[in-house]
């Protein structure tokens, strides 16, 4: 968590850190996030190892700098007229403003890039400095990044923002459900009051709109597959299908606070009027396998013994699974879980092959979602919830919604 | 516009690009969006000059990856599991298969870099694949690049996306002229139906919830802002306060396609049931300005001219301008417009200051907006539409929005 960073920064021998905030990436740039306290503003987050984080700020953004509440350093100290008089070219004219601004602020040593940017001027700007600014070594970090590992644990702050986000999906799936279990049957197809057919596209709207609503936004879209696309894990769903009774619906959905922001993560599998026996039973299997997973949970335990446990359980029950087939198409095909935070996909895991020896950290958020997925069956199921490692060891469901298959629907 | 590109690569002597797609920038890398045909996929795009663009992707996405309409490259043609073992540390492996990726596919010479990523991985790998590459030289261009440089003009296909955001957005406006225009006063406040006072957040709910609907989110939020915080720029409004009448409100909102596309940028300046004679007076200068920019635009012509002229303008009519001022607080403070397409600002604008020589070409969209703020006085006014500059060099006006200051509201 922030609280970590000093310490973090001394195990990498980081001096400074610059977190870049570019214009245009408001809602995709986390590490930023992770500083600004919910702001949306053009700058750069600067800090000294020890001291506290400033932050580079435009005048026009003032009062938006002032509400980050970090250490305000205006842009506009820097001349940037005057130094246009001396170096007319754009570029030039740009870096020595920068090169001015480090060797004022004093920034020297080991120094760490963060941020999300566009690779051809941060690439351009960085060479050009590393040249001019002797006393610096830039330091970029592939992955277990500082900022990552920080952001990794979340403190009470963060959670509570994160329960709020849980909370506030759940309630969109109830609206889904709602309108689901207010419909009754056409034949095979499910229709509203009114007599007209119910599609995906109906439902999906459904979702955008009461997200919205509730100030949450769907970035990278929402899965809402049905029958032989429920089979296929990143399938979003066909808008066109019209909803069918007794069909496998897989619906995850991954919100994020509007603007950007906390994520939240759930998957519930739904069949609409009733099940097949089969879907019902392989159903049960994965609640079976959730259920062991969440009650098994430990802190301080590494995460792939629960991957291997959820092989095992589904192994005996007679699906191929990935720990034991590659490649493979059907059965249990995926990774148990994610950590989840300002990104829907953070540097944690239960990994399927590779381990990189991630362990349950007091703070952690993290997916639990098993899945099977039978495309040539037609159906899949996956269920998921988000959960958190308290400070004192317990976990926490942050997605309080029922795990039940069949939305029964009225008599026609 | 796409067809550019062979020949925009050409001037700067570029003999590749790669356009990096990484994993969770879905709606913020317009580079990449640019090539991927509204796919959300994690990827990257390759171009040699003179060849069709390739999509490197993942076998998990490889439905997105056709639907893009790019060569198809799956990154599994490169044996990651093999290469681990030669390479056992993560950045080392993915290194080599980069570069074995690279040699493969006979990347060489001067290859351009675009997209968006974090800061610290592709600074790391584009370091150490330089050096493992002698045969590459990679260019990082700082501004006016080659791919915003070809995303300035638009073809047909994105007009007709462009056209829809406009009607769309248009839409939700007139969602909000409608719920006000439902309400009715007590005392100064407007309430609805049931007595109830109606707030800027009830608005902004409003708003995000018909931008939902109809397909489109509003990643850098909404200006909604009313009197004193009308004359202010960048303020967004204050969602605890209630509607008043006669009080100046600036609405500037700025969709896009939802999960990342092309955006539309519009403003009105609304006053509720009656407007003060000098809102009204200021209302009309600034129409005024917004209707001789529109009718002067010609094909071909420089930006800078068009700024001039609504500093003149204005300065006739008393305002202080920042033509002649600067620092600038009140009066007309900023520059008349910008381009816009997959980004909201983008490289094109009609400079306050710098002229970097922009003139309006076929294909440009660009927002026309000018302003008067007087925060001291409790108001501001801006009135902005989106315009196309055609390939015939007439412009249309995609905003198709009345601009009137008063909404009218039923008597109590």
């Amino acid at each position: 968590m922030k609280s970590d960073i000093d310490r973090l920064m001394a195990e990498r021998n980081l001096d400074w850190i610059i977190i870049e905030g570019p214009d245009g990436f408001a809602g995709a740039n986390p590490d930023y996030a992770y500083f600004t306290n919910g702001q949306h503003l053009t700058g750069t987050v600067l800090k000294q190892r020890g001291a506290p984080a400033m932050i580079v700020y435009r005048a026009m953004e003032r009062q938006q700098a002032a509400d980050t509440g970090l250490v305000m350093v205006p842009r506009e100290r820097w001349n940037l007229r005057e130094i246009r008089r001396q170096f007319p070219d754009n570029f030039a004219s740009e870096v020595e403003l920068l090169r001015r601004m480090y060797s004022d602020l004093g920034i020297s040593g080991r120094v760490g890039l963060y941020g999300t940017v566009k690779a051809g001027p941060h690439f351009a700007v960085t060479i050009a400095l590393g040249q001019q600014l002797p006393g610096i070594e830039f330091v970029a970090e592939f992955e277990n990044d500082l900022l990552s590992t920080a952001r990794l644990t979340k403190d009470a702050t963060e959670i509570d923002r994160m329960r709020e986000v849980g909370r506030k999906t759940c309630a969109v799936v109830q609206a889904v459900v709602d309108l689901i279990g207010a419909g009754h049957a056409d034949g095979d197809t499910l229709v509203d009051a009114s007599g007209r057919t119910i599609t995906i596209g109906d439902i999906r709207q459904l979702i955008y709109r009461e997200s919205a609503a509730l100030g949450l936004e769907n970035p990278e879209g929402t899965i809402f597959a049905q029958g032989r696309d429920a089979g296929m894990p990143h399938a979003q769903g066909d808008d066109s299908a019209a909803l069918k009774l007794g069909q496998a619906i897989v619906f995850d959905i991954f919100p994020r606070e509007a603007g950007g922001g906390y994520y939240h993560d759930m998957t519930r599998t739904f069949a609409i009027g009733y099940a097949p026996p089969e879907l019902q039973r392989t159903y049960d299997q994965v609640l079976g396998a959730f259920s062991q997973v969440v009650d098994e949970l430990e802190t301080g335990a590494p995460t792939k013994p629960y991957q291997d446990m959820v092989c095992t359980y589904f192994e005996t029950r007679g699906h191929p699974t990935i720990g034991s087939t590659f490649p493979i198409e059907e059965g249990y095909i995926h990774g148990l879980g994610h950590g989840l935070g300002l990104e829907i996909h953070e540097d944690f895991g239960f990994p399927a092959h590779q381990d990189r020896g991630d362990v349950i950290l007091p703070g952690a958020v993290f997916s639990v979602e098993p899945g099977l997925y039978y495309p040539s069956k037609g159906y899949g199921v996956r269920i998921e919830d988000t959960i958190y490692c308290t400070p004192d060891g317990e976990f926490e469901n942050l997605t309080p919604f029922p795990k039940q298959l069949v939305i029964p629907i009225r008599e026609a």
